[in-house]
């Protein structure tokens, strides 16, 4: 049940190696990151992808471009060096706060031994990325332990995205869930919505879940609302990339239109979410920031051949934000979370937790 | 305004001539039916493919058939050959109703110069197939003319699929009402879903909308509850393939999400559908029978590239269906058609009016 399904990214001798997640499944291609500049540009171009993974992949590009500052001038005082670090990468994607989290852990590290010799703070950095990495295998497991018991067996559960071992350290999120069902023994059907335009549901969790052996069937994400209709979706469970202090999550585009068709059918509709996802400086959903990508993703069937008419418009947000009263409940690593959640997460995680 | 943008089929010098819609916008190519498996395999294979235009195509299949078998045989009866050849093109496709409607004129033409000569029998054949054409030129453009009074300039308007002068004869349901309102310096902008798994949005509306000069932004299906959510869509209007006598409908698989989207979010949500897409033999749309097709058009994009992981099972239904709860108003050559509708059909069309 704790095996790790794959490890999507992994430090080794002073790089970051990263499994390339745009030539999944078809291909398996390890790059890695010598730079900081690399570790940013695997992050946006979704070489590593998923809220959790790219806090912890920020993590350590963070050790990986101070290692080489601290190396350079062992003595000097690189405060204003770690906070542009801290904000290149965080540049990266605009979304998942947990990119943010991480990189506000690593700065602290950095600032808690600030004054220690150089191989102590290098020791330090090291440590606090491992801690990240650590600390999310262990949220997953736990997700996942609270997820499960939401779940029979005989349920057919739908989910979009991929919010699995590739999205994380390595178990996932609501993938985790249905891991863990499996392996308390409940028989479950898994629906796994393509999620144009990138296709990560076609791509990733269609092989992550064939691979554990859950029965999986893709379909396209506009088929998702009949299959309800057809009482064929017990639960929907999805991850997400930020959710507010009010409960109003972010995650990826189409989980809103699967929110809404779920309340329209009374199905209850989950998301799984470790704590560094949420971020309570935000009061609601609105203010979550909306990343939009390249109209080529839309207008080329994934980048390669054109399928549109020439010069057309495209409207391309990668994510989508979904309402706190259309979310059931969330599972988190402390249990799950039910309404009213602004009153709720509040009593789960302190009022003191702020955003850097 | 009755400009026809494109002849998706021509009746030429004795044969059926088609534009291969499979192939746009990249390719603009001609097939010529020779023969009535072209036909069916024309339908079959989407070649041709919009409710209204494969009835009239299916219209010069059985004159193609009929005309062959006239002739070989000119004293001959042929009520056997007749029915089979009516049988056999009906099977191309089972969701859209206009298939059955026109296949049912032809046969009742044949039937009613049963007895004449040859020459009157392929004289009468192929005026009705050129009257099943005009008759749909004609409903298009009421059809307009009734659904441009649902649009207001300045009004942002969602479809699905192609429901376009590349559906029907030339000049649209849905799309045709978009024609219409610019014709009446309306200014619109019009969100077109890129219609997974075939992006018929993509590949054709998108084409014919530029083509006729309407503000075209594309999106992926599952953006349309976001731009609903956002207030940026102020109706929808979409085709159909088959309206029960209840009015419920079927129509490209999504649509049945964007109608719980479209009522949610309280936006007027509008069927464009002439008088042959009506089918009074069936009570409510959950008779209505709904093609699922061939998985590989959702593991390989556009049938190219597999995207999915190897032995994934796929659920790919072509049509939805959409109870008539969620339906605004139904826009029918005769008028607009509004709740309670079940009423309101028997009335336009008549109690008598059944499905051969």
């Amino acid at each position: 049940m704790s095996r790790i399904f794959v490890e999507p990214v992994r430090w080794k001798a002073g790089h970051l190696e990263v499994l390339d997640q745009t030539q999944l499944p078809g291909r398996h291609v390890t790059v890695t990151c010598r730079r900081v500049s690399d570790v940013w540009g695997a992050i946006k171009k979704l070489k590593v992808r998923g809220a959790p993974l790219i806090g912890i992949a920020a993590a350590y590009g963070f050790l990986l471009g101070m290692r080489r500052k601290i190396k350079a001038r062992p003595n000097a005082d690189l405060s204003a060096e770690a906070e542009r670090l801290r904000a290149y990468l965080a540049s990266s994607r605009p979304t998942a706060v947990n990119l943010a989290w991480a990189l506000g852990r690593m700065h602290d590290a950095f600032l808690r031994h600030a004054g220690a010799p150089a191989a102590k703070r290098l020791k330090a950095l090291r440590a606090e990325a491992d801690r990240i990495l650590r600390e999310d295998i262990n949220m997953c497991l736990r997700m996942a332990a609270h997820g499960a018991r939401l779940v029979r067996s005989g349920d057919r559960l739908l989910t979009v995205c991929n919010a699995g071992g590739l999205a994380t350290s390595g178990y996932g999120t609501a993938l985790g869930v249905f891991y863990r069902a499996k392996a308390q023994g409940k028989r479950i059907k898994v629906y796994a919505c393509e999620t144009r335009p990138l296709l990560q549901g076609a791509r990733l969790t269609t092989w992550e879940l064939l691979y554990n052996k859950i029965d999986t069937t893709l379909i396209c994400d506009s088929m998702a609302a009949r299959l309800m209709q057809q009482g064929r979706i017990k639960a929907v469970f999805v991850g997400a990339d930020r959710v507010a202090a009010n409960g109003d999550l972010a995650n990826k585009i189409g989980t809103y239109m699967l929110a809404v068709c779920a309340a329209h059918h009374q199905i209850p509709f989950y998301a799984v979410a470790p704590s560094s996802t949420f971020d309570l400086s935000l009061r609601r959903g609105a203010d979550i920031p909306i990343e939009e990508r390249d109209p080529a993703e839309v207008t080329s069937l994934y980048f390669k051949r054109p399928i549109a008419a020439r010069g057309v418009r495209v409207y391309n947000p990668a994510f989508d934000m979904v309402p706190a009263r259309l979310v059931t409940g969330i599972v988190t690593e402390k249990g799950v979370l039910r309404p009213p959640f602004g009153k709720n997460i509040r009593k789960m995680y302190g009022r003191a937790k702020k955003r850097p």
